[in-house]
């Protein structure tokens, strides 16, 4: 592929329109999109709104006036119709971890009996902290069970209440056959939490279609909402009224307002609300999401898939490091967004890339990995990148030891 | 007390510079600060920072760049200065609901063998229910007791591990004497949790004076952080390398940038951290807290009361409804800084008291509550309104039907 055929892509690029949405640093490739989003242009006046007119004028008025308070079930219907569910089976609240506690939890009261949870080794760390944290408290009643990803489907069983498992993996983006996963669990009488962290926003989920029990997922990736924004979490409508979430707040409660002291909680999906809604954190997830909304889930996917390929592609062609391995899958069905390339020095090529103005991210021990968006993205970005990539392998140009000084943050 | 008297204590005021911090809109007085306090100015500018050059420009690299990753240890030790601990000892993070949740389980913890967590009839509902849902989770492993407030004390016992107290009570704004309580739990061996909630910001607390175990809070009310902006909780140091929180998440590992699949906690306040931080809630919390810091606390309670007792005097001097009365104590020592009167119709003497720009809330069944948030009011504001107050009993201005249509939140 040339740079020229990259731009002829680019040229019919029915998403390309999108780009114009996002004010990114003049002279940036921004490949990690799947750690942050960058912020949509229109977040600026809109928090400006939110500050000065709802909060500032407005003051605790907007609870009622600006509907702050029905934001989690109208920013959580609007995610909703990314990821295949209804307005009433999704909510914005908290964040993945504490929504995860909340559905395992939840997904042991659905199946009384079974003490089984069932997840990957190597799963997103805070996943499988946060249930070993719900193990640790139910003394005895629930038991973590994590194993390789081949051998987790035939590992559910009549004990197993829930399977964890991230949809799209954050290192190796391997994709879970969600249809196929979520059937074989059924099959069992198990209940599978899926995590959308690296899917929503990016891969075209049809929760329903799946027949999906329970789903969580953060918005500060794809969706573009914001540094922490807040998260979101699905309760297919059939399990509702069952499930309980050990997290009872006054949010959660059929009549917040009553201000009674016994807990009744709401049979519908807000009864896996907790505390106070996150305002501002919402406002600005918002934006994202009715931004991600123009666009069309299956030409994101496809993009960011051929994007993906396209940067695999280019790097590999040019053979310029053999410690450089590919990790997870290469077929598109089989994988999310990103690639993450495996080398002894990916903490300083990611550094060095950054120095050259393209951003992706490492992640221990060896992973450079590199997102790609669909919304602002371009294919003559991702071919540059690659080639910058191969460069800098060919020239060495990460051996430097600046490029090793690790930050807090990595 | 005159209207001159008033302005004569305004001019006497010391914190009166504090109100140009604050853009209130033109003739309204604001006596609702004590559910959510208003914003400082320089928020604006703040956030427009935030989300213009460090989320914008920055990118991902923010969490390193602009010290995003420490803002939960960095505002929670400015905190840590209103409320008498150490910056070691408190956190920003998750909502207050969660963070009871978190201490709650984690008292249990540190008090192996005592089942009885112990509070008050009437306490912030969302204490309550927080409670009630470790309770049901837990399963026999601990008890929820709930006695009338005169008989709290006298039931700590040695099965009492935690007692749970609102330090300053959201409706009748009794306080509890701390260091009392603290003192009568100690000599059972029982921990007390405190929820400052209507304490921050306004009373003088001391916790490590007071020899406190575990606190929570929220930032919204007179530390003016925000709408739904995030909670605090402080741990005492001697109690940090036992505490266990059930919700483990990425962010309280010992190293989150490890990406191992066990937990292990940090043994410092960080191990109750749960997921990735809200970033723009902390901003705007951020200056909040800068604002207040630069008040003494002595001052600011002192004020505080001050006007709370001003309006009592002025409303209860006009005589002017017999049905209203004042509900809670009103030695200033024994009180914070809201004032609620009981009346059959306090939801429309809110209402009524709105429709003349004067905005307090109301609780059920009966409360018209005002808050005297002593950074931006004045004493000629708190005794325009006391006379507002006593106008609208004399002529039943509160008795139309519009007044009676009640919104979501009341």
């Amino acid at each position: 592929v040339t740079r020229d055929d990259a731009q002829a892509l680019d040229a019919a690029d029915a998403l390309a329109g999108l780009r114009s949405a996002f004010a990114l640093p003049d002279g940036v490739i921004y490949l990690d999109g799947n750690s942050l989003g960058p912020p949509p242009v229109a977040v600026h006046e809109r928090m400006a709104q939110v500050t000065r007119r709802e909060w500032g004028e407005g003051l605790v008025r907007s609870w009622n006036t600006a509907d702050w308070i029905g934001a989690p079930l109208r920013v959580g219907g609007k995610i909703a119709r990314l990821i295949g569910a209804k307005a009433s089976e999704v909510t914005v609240a908290d964040s993945t971890t504490v929504n995860l506690f909340k559905l395992a939890s939840g997904a042991l009261t659905l199946r009384p009996g079974r003490t089984t949870m069932l997840s990957e080794a190597g799963n997103f760390p805070t996943n499988l902290y946060a249930l070993q944290g719900l193990e640790a408290q139910l003394a005895g009643r629930a038991t973590l069970k994590t194993l390789p990803p081949t051998d987790v489907v035939a590992a559910i069983d009549e004990d197993t209440a829930a399977v964890v498992l991230t949809h799209v993996h954050y290192k190796t983006a391997r994709r879970w056959d969600m249809n196929a996963v979520t059937a074989a669990a059924h099959a069992k009488g198990a209940l599978v939490i899926w995590d959308l962290c690296h899917s929503a926003g990016a891969i075209a989920v049809d929760l329903n279609g799946a027949k999906a029990d329970l789903a969580i997922g953060c918005s500060y990736k794809y969706l573009n909402g914001g540094p922490g924004a807040p998260a979101f979490l699905f309760v297919a409508e059939r399990h509702q009224a069952k499930i309980r979430s050990p997290l009872t707040g006054w949010m959660g409660h059929a009549e917040p307002f009553a201000f009674e002291d016994g807990y009744r909680g709401a049979a519908d999906i807000r009864g896996q609300i907790t505390g106070t809604p996150p305002i501002l954190g919402l406002a600005a997830l918002e934006v994202g999401i009715d931004l991600q909304l123009e666009a069309d889930p299956a030409l994101v996917e496809a993009k960011g898939l051929a994007l993906a390929g396209l940067f695999i592609a280019e790097v590999e062609a040019r053979g310029a490091d053999p410690a450089l391995t590919l990790t997870g899958p290469r077929n598109p069905a089989e994988r999310g967004l990103h690639v993450s390339f495996a080398h002894p020095e990916g903490y300083a090529i990611v550094q060095a890339m950054m120095a050259r103005r393209i951003i992706g991210d490492f992640r221990a021990p060896d992973i450079a990995r590199f997102g790609f968006s669909p919304l602002f993205l371009s294919y003559v970005e991702v071919w540059d990148a690659a080639h910058a990539l191969a460069d800098l392998l060919a020239s060495r140009g990460w051996d430097r030891p600046e490029f090793r000084t690790r930050a807090a943050v990595t």
